[in-house]
């Protein structure tokens, strides 16, 4: 899988379409049928669900209507692989995904190689600037999905007394160099490239205390949510160069964190108690001490390590009780400027957060970070027209916005101006927490 | 799967063991490996479930305390595959069992594999009264599982959009004779060995007028809920000489059955309003008509052939419909009296009722039939010592009796005594009616 | 209110009927207008809707068709209080009862003068048997509404953490004599009077091993239940000549009762996780033992009492503990038989069960004893056609009967062949337990 | 009532504690104690809850610690009238507040008698800061429930078929000139203050284009979540001169507003359906047209008045079926900027919005205006140490702004920068729409 990745940074469109089903076919290489079958709660999806409809995504918004000739693979699909377009067409209700074993992995693998192959005789005819957006959309769409499928099945083996492993552990590599920048960390990097931001080495970023430019500017490919690009005040604040770890987790948890109501919001004391939250999700206690599981096995909790599967209610809690507060979006975005786009990303036999020291550390990756801002439209936003203009505008009510990526998103996805979301009772996004305060 | 069906009668304990482990491995096989996984209700289980427990049931039972050096599967098991025996410990969530891929099929195999070769040998050691009981008992209670099985695949397809067939159908053949009956049908068979009923020709069996004796009696196996055999007086009654049609369902319903509160039970018609029942399960109106789905697929509803798969609300409904009333169990019992057991079981390719003049009207098979019993304890009913005690007893409360036998029962399991259950919401059993009257 | 009480075995229809009406609003009385608006769950009522309802009867199934002239009172309380008659209409949400604030007390207590005043014309013209068979039928319907009162009104009260009391305590006096008994017992004069069953002096009256007549005959009202009168075969059977006391009831908690799934039905052991019950209904663990709430305050638990408030599971899992079982309810109308009706029924100021030596330990009264028969239609049972016909019929599934009468049963209103009946998991009504076994 | 609300506007500490207490009690007037009592569901309270929850927080808050000798008038009601005050102690559960009968209605005045008479010993013992502020936040808290008070038993009339009026109607007078404003209108008055806007005559008012000051300043009252006063940028926009009308909504409704899934947010979509949405609460279709039931009786839907009861949901898909958006709060408090406030307020026989013509039309009042803007912190936001410091912070998640006040809003209780929070699925408070756009 190591070169699939590797490569993914690849020029040419078919070239990154190619590296990109071919990501997601690996990815789903270490699950039996058995694994892609299940769905494991509501919000979740089966690993072969994830592998039909990201193909029904390249069916339905270009074959269908831009490739002369092409025979649906199966009418059948376009209802079950339907997520949520509802100017597609009715669909399979999404809670049940996990009751359809028919088509199987096998089927499955087939309808991907129809698109495919497909896909390659369109990319060879039509050079388009229309299809080249909507292809490059579809890869980003798939890249997302990556992401998903492992959260998925990492909540389904979870359920699992075994605590199956997903797969074996790789020891980490280090990071490589960035690019033309000499070796020098991510964050030695970002801050060197950040003008507004100042460095104290007590901890600390600084910046703000002026308008600011908000959301992606240039020519390369971002989502209809981070646009369009524009102006925000942003006060004097901030930003804790690390992460939150275990270790500071740990404390909060022993400083009774999930028994004072005082340190939570209302909703969250609700939810703490409806579930009997006592830590993060994927923690057990074991007679030796807290245990994690993770996609490559159970093991102790390392106090080094970023806290990772913590809702927003928990990360605003942690905040109070820290003494300091989620950061805004914009707080973030400004903090992350033009730092270059490297940190701990999906790599396999990882996935899961890194100490500093050990290749985490940077601004970008390990978890996605939660910021208190809730999941809106800038100003003047506009969806696209058609059903892609379904993608992101219809779910801008009740979520917040998680900035950054983490050790589950596919190498090259992300951007400074990226903007992730989940309600906030969500735990099973790879969500951590970085501080922030006032200045 | 034919032979292995026909051969179940046999003798000796070990072949009927190695019989039935082989029917429910010949059940299973046409299912892919993401078929065995879901479960698409709590009520029902996954195929490879049914495949485990069925084999943690003799491991417990027998191996574990009668095999000497026998070295347990595997401990986990021990907790995934318990259904319900408090006394052998915890267990894992029924509701959740679709959410255990792991062990897969190939593992569950192997699983079965283990357990019978070791039985093989325990048999060939302890021919013991103890273990040859607890090895009937096994087998008995894996014939229940095949029939569970293919109560809850036909469940978990018939909530695919695509309404996939378990099997392709096969042409029932003619009942073979009864051995030693010359050909006669099991009707004027059992009519002709009934001495307390008359039949007057009209559609109807007559009996009752006496004190009756109910329940198990005799040397063959039963299970504890047969027994004791018990004195019931019986009033006089008719019982229908064939099972509800689906063509009287339709008259049924075309009378407005499904819309007239007067006809149900204040329960029942909270459930075909919370429900919006309007027909039998597994009915969908097409263009041309009702449509069934079947184990081997779809197609128009048969006028002639015992309407299936309705609840107990369903059927006292459409008895007060029809003026007539369900039969009590002992009315049920008198009747099949010393009937031989033969009608409409499980068969490769039929899976379902058929008309009387296909094979089907039997007083035993086709669908088993909803009497107006509630689940007791028969007078003197004592559940057995340790954990097997908890076979039936348990459930006797807000549940109904069934009697007869279906076309997934397996041929050979059925007695004139045997008393099935369910709760009266319950459809996704081989369920259907025959109607009883005062005399 | 005693007067009342005392007065209601008057002959005359009229003053049956006006007596039953005034107790009524008596067992009303204690209460504000804030506690009659009350519904404390979907099973009760308030207390004015029982109070409307009841009167809704006369004027639905009497003054309606019956009085030349009469004009409805008010057309929208059709709506409000019908409680389940399909065949009268549409009728309120039972479950938002106590959304209804208007009318008020004032405007029900105006409702029934103006029903009572028109009762009394309708009885002036017209003595045909049909209505005197309806106002006999509302009578009693309202004397089961009394009881409803005192259920519901309880358990809205003891939702109140400041445990409010319905009335003053009022020392039970010993119960009057039987006429023409000379002062025996009701135990000992049900003894004399019962041949088929023998004292043998050791806490169990024995009975069964015939053929015996089970429902109602003569001349007196009954309701459609408990008719026909039919043939039952009895076994040998014993019947625990007192009730399972509170001390009694201590044993079995002290013994792990709660705590051991052995003893439970299976739903019963569910309901007992789901619901954390480790008492009776209405007990709490205080310091100095545990307390009981009663209608006339909370005091603590007398262990000489009856046990009251517990579940059919529970009277279930206690007689399965005690190595006895539940009586059939055909066992216990053997044994009441012909006994005198007479035991601790409602009287002001006790509301509760009495210990033998205080004027309990009839085989009526004090609490209703669960038998272990599914509530289900006697052979040959017909409704009334009309609406009436669904007094009882349509409640016969998933329901368990009680025999007996209790401390809330409005004197008079008992039989031998009564029967009441309640779900499984019902703790509400004053329900508790006799044992039984086989001999 | 009159006197009461005109003179809320009066000087002196006492006498506005006085006026607020009174005007609760006038507000209560009207309802029977069957009518105070109910729950009609979670979110709603009975009015006698508010009365004593209100006369609860000045005794928590202030008498308990403040008042030498003072005894708590019943140490239950710390119990059952604490709201949300994790920090005061164990509180009855919310959604049960509709079963607590007792204290009735008239202990509660009692209640309220008493703490008005120990709160006159207070005040005029001890005129200190900390004492001032917490009586002012305590009538501007009692203010708030004011309004909840006329929501919930608005709601829980309208679940009683007979649609009962809260009070008779009044024709509402002119709205008094503003003082020293020469009986300009409210626009127009608050046009001619605004200096960051423009009046083009167009329907919109015009503004934005700067950094703007946001948030409370100068002496007066304010609630914690009003503060700190900071900066944010606001981009060129527009805010239409009036609300969204009814006629306007007939028209969205006309066009299938309710039936169209593009112009619904993904969980607005799923409330239409769940809930079977086709219109604002409050409207039932009659025989002759859309029927609006308003605290003073139901009537004919008036097409000029302000829409009302609509969820945010409702609000976001009208506005982008009209082709504009829901203003930010920002925008929304430039906008009001330093006008006037004045507007149809709660005022007796009225409750309801207004057109334009009848003495609506102001940007304050009429209905609560749902804004865009999660409810967040303001930067820098820090709650009020002690209990009183859960006022507001811990709310502040999953819920949307709105502004303006209503007419159930006392008069003399808004602001500006008045900050008002509902889920995005609430209807029932008095909630409406102005529209924004872009410039």
């Amino acid at each position: 899988m190591t070169d699939v990745l590797a490569a993914l940074d690849s020029t040419g469109l078919l070239r990154s379409f190619g590296r990109t089903r071919a990501l997601t076919e690996a990815l789903a290489d270490p699950l039996s049928p058995e694994d892609q079958t299940v769905q494991s709660m509501p919000d979740a999806s089966p690993t072969k669900w994830h592998r039909g409809h990201t193909s029904w995504f390249f069916e339905t918004f270009l074959l269908d209507g831009k490739l002369p000739g092409y025979r649906c693979h199966d009418p059948a699909y376009r209802y079950l692989f339907n997520s949520y377009y509802e100017a597609v067409g009715d669909r399979y209700p999404r809670a049940q995904r996990g009751l359809i074993t028919r088509p199987g992995v096998t089927e499955i693998g087939a309808y991907r190689a129809a698109v495919d192959e497909a896909m390659g005789t369109l990319l060879a005819l039509d050079g388009s600037d229309d299809t080249t957006a909507l292809v490059t959309l579809g890869i980003h769409h798939e890249q997302q999905h990556q992401e998903l499928l492992l959260m998925d099945i990492k909540h389904a083996l979870s359920c699992n007394p075994l605590l199956p492993a997903y797969g074996a552990p790789v020891p980490p590599a280090p990071p490589p160099p960035e690019p033309g920048r000499g070796g020098g960390t991510p964050e030695q990097a970002s801050m060197a490239a950040r003008p507004t931001t100042t460095a104290a080495g007590d901890g600390w970023w600084r910046g703000g205390g002026a308008d600011e430019q908000i959301g992606h500017a240039g020519p390369g490919f971002c989502f209809d949510n981070e646009c369009p690009r524009h102006v925000e005040f942003v006060a004097p604040f901030a930003l804790a160069d690390g992460l939150v770890t275990c270790g500071q987790w740990l404390e909060f948890m022993a400083d009774g964190g999930y028994s004072r109501p005082e340190l939570w919001l209302s909703e969250g004391w609700a939810a703490v108690q409806a579930q009997s939250w006592d830590s993060p999700l994927y923690w057990t206690a074991g007679d030796d001490g807290w245990v994690v599981f993770t996609l490559v096995g159970s093991r102790a909790v390392d106090p080094a390590e970023p806290v990772c599967h913590v809702s927003y209610y928990e990360a605003d809690a942690f905040a109070r009780w820290a003494g300091a507060r989620l950061p805004t979006e914009a707080e973030w975005e400004v903090m992350a400027g033009t730092s270059p786009v490297a940190g701990n990303f999906l790599r396999p036999g990882v996935f899961h957060p890194l100490p500093a020291r050990q290749g985490g550390g940077s601004i970008f990756g390990d978890v996605w970070q939660w910021t208190s801002t809730a999941y809106h439209p800038y100003p003047g936003f506009r969806p696209a027209p058609g059903a892609v203009g379904e993608y992101n505008g219809k779910f801008m009510v009740n979520q917040y916005v998680l900035r950054g990526g983490s050790c589950a998103t596919p190498v090259g996805h992300l951007r400074a101006t990226y903007r992730n979301f989940f309600p906030p009772a969500a735990r099973w996004a790879f969500s951590g927490v970085r501080l922030a305060r006032d200045c």
